[in-house]
């Protein structure tokens, strides 16, 4: 049967190499073959299908995903995938579960803070998944404040061992994936206690169930957190709460690479700097950046492409209406999204290159970039989590009311993707550390050391709070140089004037207190700086592909253009732009559109997503919406019967006026 | 059993009567004694529980939904309830159903387009449910553009009937709530055609299923449209499809107030006015402002409590940690959001003002006002709904990771209120309403007519384009004087710009579609100057209750002042403000913000909502947060066996290696 192809039309129209920008998009070709194998491999597995997920209740909602990891599993033995290929099969199988926590966090935090013996011992119990771990860190009443913990871990000299328990209601540790109904083992974070002294927080290796039978072991309480937002999304996973009643482990469970517990009871810390420990959390972040241009990538390429099949009002004549992609209004809000999806991409490419330069200098003991690197990863997680989040979002109502159906897929992409800006570290206390680093930088400016990396624009503050923009026509903004000094200004002088007010307090705390949400704002100028300044370089790049630079010259003024207007009293407030050239930016804005419009559909066909990955009606590569919406809906449970359950009950007696006796 | 107020503390702190705000909260005492008998009538009934929905399967989820139904109307019944009372019961009951579309759209509609002989013999059987109906406009192909409308009715002279008929497969009716399983009738939106004339759309009265097995009647397919975003939320609904294969109804049942067609097949239009057709649409999205209100009160009264429970960080000495709601950043995202809930309920109190004057007017055939009428409420709509959604997710966010459960009952309060985005008019699509409304408004001002009611700002342009703040120090920024010249100057100047930009153009429509992300900004300056207005018009009433009016004096303050910061760029970019007085607001908004502190969970508190209507474990009135959290995940499907369905065929050979022989 052949195929029609309803966007065809649309796809005529690029003005670029498609198969290149794929590449671009994919940071190289052998990362994007390796993608484009493992998602088509995945799509064509119907083990791996994604069409009942909304429908199904939550037990059979979690069997069928245990029933998926085991599919996922097997997929990676039987065709030897590497650790990178398993990666991306589990990425494109694209529904949370225990084995993300075990793969992607048990093993890592037992990689990062067990001895050499701890290794040799659990990671090959791990490896061959002969053990399932999670990570048991935040607890009920506790989440950022990670030295806030409650549970204990109590040493017993007499038996060798420690003493795992948990002294309050609000120590119940709480959320861990994982830990509910399948983890074997956990990474429990307790507060360790020698002799009555308390040395703070580490990690222990506690067995959770037994290996025959699954039972939860003699002392622990454990299970399933609850229901979460939306219909699939993490309701894949269960998410934990587990207590523990004076349960004991041998001395050797305690993770002791930076800091261990002799036989005899003396806590011994060890030369391994504790910066290392840290960097894994670092990591996490770094990856969640990558993460944010995958999902606002499939959120912008379902609304892009439903927006060029979907048409309304201003029929002429008796002929079709309007595409909405058109619309001006659908323009100025899908296509930053389209261009933050890029721009978020390549901040990720460049975070993750940072990432392996800082921990190559740590392993010389070079640890000066590591307070630049959690800044600037703090930063970029928070810009591009929270901006990922509203856009999926934004997105689903560029798709109007069918936006709002699980079929579009976009409901169940932001219930899936929103957590992100809560876990690993909430995106406002994020920037508050960023702001932390920015204010340090500037006290420092006066003693001659010179700002590196992304805070090198600082050195020439002098220049930057006094100059003003040279733009003198609407289409001056598309100099990259324009945009740089514009971005550098506003983040200069939005940390500078922080600076000055803290001046002001007598308590420097009370004072970052106080001022805390004009220290988030300068936070995000500052990050934004970044990206921006990341997507600039990207282009200074050779890139090869008919048009492709010049797409992503298009897309990258559009990102940078888009934020000026955006945050437009900042930029006029600090004075480096006046009100005529705020206005040159928004009419170079709205001739960018026009310029992407053509090549819009193919910009989202770039990121090469597959039907199953994106999981939407409305975002089919083949535009072919409305037959296919019809027949999803006859798919719901509800349409079983043509009389619904409860018609005899409740519906029968409204109508024959017979309440009065009805067992309701 | 005695219980304790965890929040007692924080109670105590209050600065005003709290009783006396309900009353101004609620707009009267009858009102608020209804609203407070209702509510409690509810909340006492086990039979309206909410603690299953988001946990339930939809089959089991939507035979629950009838049941309420059902039991509603029992009550509805038995106690007498007016139909006030009876709507508020409704809303008490929190759970999208079949009986809204039935009481709330099914009936006015058949009252605003029907006959006296059509309300004579229709209006009865509603009334008392013999028969349950839909109201049957969009289609799978056709949103907001109503004239695009394909389904089709054709007059058949032989039979004296019309034939209804669903040519295309986007003609199918998709989305009517009610629709899917339960109604037996529907007034369906259609072309109307006599002798191959094409009058355009009316209503007709079409029965759907039969009355006594509620099957299909013949020609009809009928079913439910499918899974929509959330858990429970509108799942409990049955939007629905339905296509018509020439179903022939009798002539007599074309709504026929309006225009009619006799029985020699003659299209005669009545001397109706059609305004007033169009007003049962303006109120819709009248009461949609109510609603937005109640909505945000209810997020804000959640993420109020719980961040007075909540601790974290900042422990000293090993004392607790401190109250989330006491950091800044958590205060300049919380307070203006308590603050629109105050502005949207006074906005939403004078608009229904509006609108009763307006028709009463209407009735005198006074159609002088209704222009503004439609454009405000379009303003005010899309505004409303908008802030509240985002304001609804900002709240989930402001309760850190607990707010992802569904136990916190943000994700289903978020699910269940964004469609209010969409619905009723595309929030974006009714900004530009407003943008031509105020575009004739600014072109009309040289013809020396005097703008009336919300734009009699207009009447003054000469001098607020001219005009500079006066504002000296930031407590300046308290005078309701310098706020609205402020607000006043900023909406003035952006129509005006944008009238001036349109002038550019020789077709003025293709003006209007290039600069239509401009118009948008300009329409939203206006309605925020509404609400801004309205809340201070509100407080120069004589408001009783001993520090009652204070608090709303701080409230209206900071609500202003946040927008002023939120949308500086407009202020500083028409040239009203200096950026050093954007700094004074900003300043005096940090100071509000202390002042709000020891009133935030009394002035949530004055919602007086019931813990039924909030379904929040972490908005509980009395605090006890984390016992009922923990109490509350036990009762999970998942929770049912230690061990769970799927083990062993699918963890089990995880464990044991086994995975090559288990069967996937």
């Amino acid at each position: 049967m052949e195929r029609i192809d309803y966007l065809a039309d649309e796809r005529k129209k690029a003005e670029f190499n498609v198969d290149e920008m794929k590449i671009v998009w994919a940071g190289s070709r052998r990362a994007f073959e390796v993608s484009d194998y493992i998602s088509k491999l995945v799509a064509d597995d119907p083990g791996f299908s994604k069409e009942e997920r909304t429908m199904l209740p939550r037990k059979e909602l979690f069997k069928n995903t245990l029933r998926k990891s085991a599919c996922s599993w097997k997929h990676i033995i039987d065709l030897q995938l590497s650790e990178e290929e398993a990666e991306r099969l589990r990425y494109f199988v694209d529904e949370p579960a225990f084995i993300d926590s075990h793969l992607g966090v048990f093993i890592p935090a037992i990689k990062g803070q067990g001895t050499k013996e701890q290794l040799k011992k659990w990671l090959p119990l791990a490896y061959k998944m002969q053990i399932i771990g999670c990570y048991a860190q935040t607890e009920l009443g506790h989440g950022s404040n990670v030295q806030g913990l409650e549970t204990t871990a109590t040493f017993d000299p007499q038996t060798d061992e420690f003493v795992m328990h948990s002294p309050t209601l609000t120590s119940s540790k709480w959320w861990p994936g994982g830990l509910g109904k399948v983890s074997t083992h956990a990474i429990v974070y307790a507060r360790l206690i020698t002799d009555g002294i308390d040395h703070g927080i580490n990690g222990f290796i506690v067995q959770l169930r037994s290996l025959e039978d699954h039972k939860p072991l003699p002392g622990i309480t454990v299970g399933d957190i609850g229901t979460k937002f939306g219909n699939g999304a993490y309701n894949t996973m269960d998410n934990g709460v587990l207590r523990f009643d004076h349960v004991r482990i041998p001395r050797d469970q305690m993770l002791m690479r930076v800091a261990q517990v002799t036989k005899d009871g003396k806590y011994v810390q060890s030369d391994v700097p504790r910066q290392l420990l840290y960097v894994s959390m670092v990591y996490t972040r770094q990856e969640l950046v990558t993460y944010a241009s995958g999902a606002l990538s499939r959120a912008v390429c379902i609304a892009t492409r439903y927006s060029a099949v979907r048409r309304q009002f201003g029929s002429q004549n008796g002929g079709q209406e309007i595409q909405v992609i058109d619309y001006k209004t659908q323009q100025s809000r899908l296509f930053p999204l389209l261009a933050s999806a890029y721009a978020f991409r390549f901040v990720g490419e460049w975070l993750k290159w940072f990432y392996t330069d800082v921990t190559q200098r740590l392993q010389a003991n070079d640890f000066s970039t590591l307070p630049e690197l959690h800044a600037t990863t703090a930063g970029i997680k928070s810009l591009t989590t929270t901006a990922t989040a509203d856009g999926i979002e934004e997105c689903r109502k560029l798709c109007g009311g069918h936006g709002y159906l699980c079929s579009s897929g976009l409901p169940e992409l932001y219930a899936v993707y929103v957590p992100a800006c809560t876990f690993e570290g909430d995106n406002v206390v994020l920037l508050l550390q960023v702001a932390r680093f920015l204010m340090k930088t500037v006290s420092q400016l006066s003693s001659g050391k010179k700002p590196t990396g992304t805070i090198t624009y600082m050195g020439k503050i002098e220049h930057l709070m006094q100059c003003h923009s040279d733009v003198e026509q609407a289409k001056d903004w598309l100099k990259p140089s324009a945009i740089l000094e514009a971005f550098e200004s506003r983040a200069a002088r939005m940390s500078v004037a922080c600076a000055q007010s803290l001046t002001k307090f007598d308590n420097p705390e009370e004072g970052f207190q106080e001022l805390a949400p004009d220290l988030v704002e300068a936070a995000l100028a500052h990050s934004q700086l970044i990206v921006v300044s990341k997507f600039i370089e990207k282009l200074q790049q050779d890139i090869p592909g008919e048009g492709v630079k010049q797409q992503l010259e298009v897309l990258c003024s559009i990102y940078a253009l888009f934020l000026l207007h955006k945050h437009q009293g900042d930029f006029l407030a600090t004075g480096y732009i006046t009100s005529k050239q705020g206005l040159f930016a928004n009419e170079q804005l709205r001739a960018l559109y026009t310029q992407v419009r053509p090549n819009a559909v193919s910009l989202a066909d770039a990121f090469n997503h597959t039907d199953h990955f994106l999981g939407s009606i409305l975002g089919r590569y083949d535009g072919n919406v409305y037959p296919k919406l019809y027949e999803a809906a006859w798919k719901d449970p509800l349409n079983e019967s043509d009389v619904p359950d409860g018609f005899d009950e409740y519906i029968r007696p409204l109508l024959k006026q017979q309440l009065q006796t009805a067992r309701l």
